[in-house]
């Protein structure tokens, strides 16, 4: 298969992680008989530095002529410390997923056996937990109409949503129930929005068309206890842009790490893959950053065009990598910690080699 | 001292918590040589079926003309089922908080030594967790306009906030942390919302005002990761209403159940005190519901007038209940649970002879 992969590093801790993604891809297309060829593009911070635009219209253009985009992260402490800066880093990401289409965020929630002693939470609370997040991406608070008032002193955010907005992915969602264990959870706070109102109707409405596929609906503020108190009973989770944001990144404390956590955000003509971690200033350029979570990104692209088996080897080495505690610090007690570049030169050589590579 | 305390135990589980806490208030009041008065009034499912209004004029009026509210809880199954319903029992409670000005809303968040076990989190990620939750109660997204089209496919909800709805409970959060660990966490989504960015911008103008506090500011996404994986960082945390809502159920895992967390609600004029949890209707009428978190709720109250030995020995009551292990379901695994009444007989007997309640 022929690849055309453009590659948005971005800021932070974006390029070494993104480096080992597409170390990784190489040796999957070398060891598969692919052709990947890699394009890369400037996002955020880095790319306001040098353009003064989050998201330059090159970067645009490389993005919609490539099969999908591998990104990074964004972000900077020096625009998070400075609530008046007009121009932003996020832009570029928000941006990105804008102009793509990219509407269905997806962000798999997995209790790794050899992990459970990593989590702040009990092992046998999570032991077996296996969620899929689906994030409405490209509408709500997100993307409605801001103001703020001449005089600075009154500020309005839009949440808005459309039926056809909240109808794409909940198919998606219902549809990845119907593979998985056939539940669905509406996240929503539709005893208070008029927007939860909406997509608690349209799902309810959907429902019949995934007869095999139980619902239940949940307010986020009693979900974001549920996760932890009883991870195992959520399957697929579908909910809106702000509420998937929150309720993804807590779920990372199942996992053990942020830095493990891979997505998907998909549209009918592009898709992206991205970690759901941050661009961690302070952590760049230390080796310390774990590229695991920009490496199952590099998976879930590859599951994107049914490359079944190059994706399993690829979640193989990565848990091969986990067994054998070769993991950046965020995972690992022991002094010897391993860098990130050799994180990926672990599972790199894994991919070439499954049945020798072994350290122990 | 004499007060004249309005009663809206409200629906399902709320008028058996609720009837704990009125028992503690009147022995506090005995003991202590108090005049409490107590006047019940109607709000939520309840009072929609009684009389077609989820907050009738006359519960508004009792309110007003009382000293203190004690609040119990709304909310009914059938209305969540319910996207269309014109009348909610949750305007009820939105709306006592808005007639009454409550605009801070304090959520205290306390792991007990006896209760760590009970907790899905590692007890030592958690001993010694001391959080209060200031949360904005009477505008955002709560309180803007809502609208959905008349062919019902487009919903907006508007999140607003103006200067002076930041400001005042602003300095309160400054001024309870300056009396704590003088440590102030603003929670935002200040990367991607304009009322994120006024927060953020007006917290920092008023810090200078409170120099010995030390301010940091994190997204919202993050907090609720941190929350889990180290609580222990947190003081006193600030945050918009939406926000705050889902944090501090979140964080009641910290504590081990959602049936301990206690909250005030401060306004110019009135004040309510009122358990975090909801309506439970599942669990109503059973003996099952735990009565703590009104308890506590009613101490809050004490704390409120001054009346610090009072609440003193409530809490000391309850930490007692805990420690024998007096306690409903929810924390008790052995089979000779606690019902309800008896929890609240506990406490009322530990009141009058402090020295004498010792069921070992
Ligand atoms: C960086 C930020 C704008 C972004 C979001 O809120 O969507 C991030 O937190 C995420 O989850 O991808
Ligand atoms: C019942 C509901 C409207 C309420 C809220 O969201 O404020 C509740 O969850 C709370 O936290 O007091």
């Amino acid at each position: 298969m022929k690849l055309n992969i453009a590659v948005l590093p971005g800021d932070g801790i974006g390029p070494e992680v993104t480096a080992q993604a597409v170390k990784v891809l190489k040796v999957v297309a070398m060891e598969f008989n692919h052709v990947f060829t890699f394009q890369n593009a400037l996002v955020g911070a880095c790319a306001i530095d040098k353009t003064g635009n989050p998201l330059p219209e090159e970067t645009i253009n490389i993005c919609k002529n490539a099969d999908a985009v591998l990104f990074g992260a964004i972000g900077n402490t020096k625009y998070d410390d400075d609530p008046d800066a007009k121009i932003r880093p996020e832009q570029g990401l928000l941006g990105i997923r804008k102009e793509l289409g990219l509407h269905t965020n997806i962000r798999p929630i997995i209790a790794y056996d050899d992990l459970l002693s990593k989590s702040s939470l009990k092992s046998k609370q999570i032991k077996d937990t296996n969620i899929l997040i689906y994030r409405e991406l490209t509408s709500g608070i997100y993307f409605g109409d801001r103001h703020l008032s001449d005089d600075g002193n009154i500020a309005t955010d839009i949440c808005k949503y459309e039926r056809f907005e909240i109808e794409r992915v909940t198919h998606s969602a219902f549809k990845a129930a119907q593979s998985r264990k056939r539940k669905l959870t509406l996240v929503d706070k539709a005893n208070v929005l008029e927007t939860s109102r909406l997509w608690r109707r349209i799902v309810k409405e959907i429902a019949p068309q995934y007869p095999d596929v139980r619902v239940n609906c949940t307010y986020v503020d009693n979900a974001a206890m549920e996760l932890i108190i009883k991870p195992r009973q959520f399957d697929v989770i579908l909910t809106e842009n702000m509420f998937g944001d929150i309720l993804s990144e807590e779920a990372s404390v199942i996992v053990g790490s942020i830095g493990l956590l891979a997505s998907a955000s998909i549209g009918d003509k592009h898709a992206m893959f991205e970690p759901i971690h941050g661009a961690y200033t302070k952590a760049a350029n230390r080796g310390i950053a774990n590229p695991i979570a920009s490496i199952l990104s590099a998976a879930m692209l590859l599951d994107h065009f049914g490359l079944d088996e190059e994706a399993a080897i690829v979640r193989e080495g990565v848990g091969k990598s986990l067994k054998l505690h070769i993991t950046t610090p965020d995972l690992n007690n022991k002094y010897d910690n391993i860098s990130t570049t050799k994180v990926g030169d672990f599972i790199e050589d894994f991919i070439q080699n499954p049945d020798e590579t072994n350290l122990n």
